[in-house]
């Protein structure tokens, strides 16, 4: 790696006794006794699998790097305090490749209130490897987890799915803010980001909490990407919507009192709708309205496998 | 990746309430309300790099990977929590590959009292490359920086030098619990772990601490591995204690009286050894017993570069 990388990133990440941060050997220091339940995640982002750096530019991969961590973050209603970055950056990456990827990085983490406190930078022949871990705190609100929802719960989204491969995938806004107020202002019994496509998430939720859930296709809010490579692919933009996975937005679990008013007063500036009803049971159902009732084989991307 | 593989992650590592862990979307939720003070390190180690796989086997990556953390942890004066592993596994890698990187993770965190609580576990078509977060806390004695050195400490340095490469940097103990021994029955003043050469790190020590540092060159301990390594290339074994890395022993410094008495009780079951003193200036000076005192150029492995 050239020495210009290294001493940058040494200038923009200094050694502090608040935040000790190097690049190797480096640990860094948060003070959470006001908030002493911390809250991890880490996710890793390749070339050639989450991202071709050829097409999308170093900018798209730092910012889409943290983002995902963020939405982690969101979707345990843990409000984010620090992140820690870990770099295998190709040979050919030069000064102005690692500046972009981090000021990207930067950029959102000012944004969301947070210090990028360490991390590890490596070179090496492959291609590039960006791995984030986001440090959080419960809120007074308690965390969300994916085991609360119960029968007679109302399935709530958060914003649109479907077709995010198209872009919505690197720009997406985790929703750190909005599940942070519904928390406060609106009983949750669970939640969860979609990461890996709506049906498939709705299932894990489902399966987590020991109940079933049913859908109303007729209301799941379709992203305008999805209708735009439905045109192109054949697929319906529905079933994109169902199972295209990168969303990043929330599935809430709400007891029905809390439903109502949240979907009433829309207090996002995304909007909320309601999909369906969690339900004794185990599985996914699908209907259209007053419809007939059949099961839903999720669908979505499979984390770490071929398809 | 196969799916016998993901199922085992699945069983091995659930989802549970207290430990959210999943593959892919999770976050782990840790209560720090005992220790507020949480120290955070993360490390990437890459197939070609920082091992061969095909010659030393996935066991002894995932031992290195947990355990370089930990000793990042240890230059701290931290306990360890837990970790978070991030892996981009080869398409080659089959059930086994992971079990044995697994496991051997896992004895190491059941030996220094963690759990592994989450991850996210992905697959390519490029070499190997693991990513560990270790999340540890600030004991009653305070953290150990790099900048607390001053004029007159001691330098102390647990164990020996050299020649790692020769199986040292796979097998070496992360000097975790001696030096929450050390922090607790003396006073210190600053420690790092010796990641990149016992020069280079003593080096950084100084220059975060803002002084200078003397070594005896006939008080350094020398590994056998040194003088193994120095018989094959040529280099005396001292040139590989003072410039190899990856020796993962501490280097303190230790004010006058708290070192004399150190030096004498010998509490741990490694050794310490007085190898020099901090002084005012800067940069380092060697020499032999009351011999001159030359200039010397810090050399090791530097992180990220070419040489």
């Amino acid at each position: 790696m050239e020495p210009l990388i290294v001493s940058w990133l040494r200038d923009r990440y200094p050694l502090s006794d608040r935040l000790c941060v190097g690049i190797g050997d480096d640990a860094a220091i948060l003070d959470l006794t006001d908030a002493p339940r911390a809250v991890i995640t880490t996710d890793m982002l390749m070339d050639g699998i989450d991202f071709e750096v050829d097409r999308c530019g170093p900018h798209r991969v730092g910012r889409k790097a943290l983002a995902v961590n963020l939405s982690d973050l969101a979707a345990m209603a843990a409000r984010p305090v620090s992140a820690l970055v870990s770099l295998a950056l190709p040979r050919s990456a030069d000064l102005d490749f690692v500046k972009s990827l981090y000021l990207a990085m930067d950029r959102l983490a000012e944004e969301f209130g947070i210090t990028i406190s360490g991390g590890d930078t490596n070179c090496w022949d492959q291609p590039l490897v960006v791995s984030v871990t986001a440090i959080g705190h419960v809120t007074a609100c308690g965390p969300l987890l994916r085991s609360g929802a119960r029968p007679g719960d109302v399935i709530v989204v958060t914003g649109e799915f479907g077709g995010s491969i198209l872009g919505h995938h690197f720009d997406f806004q985790p929703r750190v803010a909005e599940v942070l107020q519904l928390h406060r202002e609106f009983e949750l019994h669970a939640g969860l980001d979609v990461s890996d496509g709506l049906s498939l998430d709705l299932a894990r939720l489902a399966e987590a909490s020991g109940c079933g859930a049913e859908i109303d296709l007729d209301l799941v809010p379709i992203a305008p990407a999805a209708r735009t490579l439905g045109n192109q692919d054949g697929e319906s933009a529905l079933q994109h919507a169902l199972s295209d996975g990168e969303d990043f937005e929330l599935i809430l679990a709400v007891p029905p009192d809390s439903a109502r008013r949240m979907l009433r007063e829309q207090p996002l500036g995304v909007p909320l709708t309601r999909i369906g009803t969690f339900v004794t049971g185990s599985g996914l159902t699908q209907h259209r309205g007053a419809g007939p009732r059949t099961p839903l084989i999720p669908r979505g991307y499979l984390h770490g496998s071929d398809g």
